[in-house]
């Protein structure tokens, strides 16, 4: 076991300018570029972070420290984003997440008071009992899956492209 | 093929910028994590793309142009930053790291000077013959390539962490 809370804020800020960095003033070729039918595009994956920062990690951190095991976490819509991402452009994307990230994390300040939250109780639509310790460590580990899935995405674009170098990029695997 | 030169330096420019968002001030834990022995940590990985600045990029393609297949590439060494990557720090290498490609894409944009060039061929001391299109779409994928990696070693210290949710993160896959 690896975590500590001080740590996964360090990953938890970052990643807002990490994708500011990565896909702000990007063409739309990279932006809307995606691996294959269902898959998620790099603006729909941001979009996808939006929604858990509005509907995901806080209101679950909140239902564990209010209620614990005796009110389940609301299930996850993994498919609400769809609905509006292409009305919102990318940098309206990336200001929303950086805005609702700022305040989540001061949010989260608030709510960790001691170490023993951080072993405080909930109850899982799906996997039953789970820790905030659990909770955060997924919040965590989601940013980087994420980071991940946008590079990938876009590396994908140029699979054809490398020529016999494919065979030295594991991204390609 | 989608390989477009200005699409490629959208990229190329954006990495540095990633890397400082993502790793700038990071606690050791995470700058010097990796996946089991043999595997590299973040630092690490950064200490390979300065290599790749150095030895591999830009020197590959003034092979191509000047002497074409006639000259075969420089076998790359994939090992050499690993012996003084401990003496540097983070932030000494994402300042180098930044510097040599900034320099590195004012050279390319010099060297590319129409589209014919990316048709030229070189040697390469495994695959033989293969063209700038391809080592330019290769410089590109191998910054993603190693941003997924990163993202994927950090990741991995909380695969324990996270408890049930290990089930709905493809990184632990």
């Amino acid at each position: 076991m690896n975590f500590k809370i001080e740590e996964a804020i360090e990953i938890l800020e970052r990643t807002p300018k990490v994708l500011h960095a990565l896909l702000g003033g990007l063409s739309l070729n990279w932006i809307d570029c995606h691996e294959g039918d269902g898959t998620w595009s790099p603006k729909e994956v941001l979009a996808h972070l939006i929604e858990g920062e509005n509907e995901d990690w806080i209101k679950r951190l909140e239902l564990c420290i209010e209620h614990g095991v005796n009110k389940p976490f609301k299930p996850f819509d993994r498919f609400s984003h769809l609905q509006y991402v292409n009305k919102k452009t990318m940098e309206e994307l990336l200001n929303t997440f950086s805005e609702l990230r700022y305040n989540n994390i001061l949010r989260l300040n608030q709510l960790i008071t001691s170490p023993k939250t951080l072993e405080l109780k909930g109850r899982h639509p799906d996997f039953g009992t789970v820790t905030v310790k659990e909770l955060l460590a997924t919040w965590v580990s989601h940013d980087l899956n994420h980071i991940v899935q946008i590079n990938r995405t876009m590396a994908n674009r140029y699979r054809d492209d490398v020529g016999p170098w494919i065979e030295y990029l594991g991204i390609y695997r």
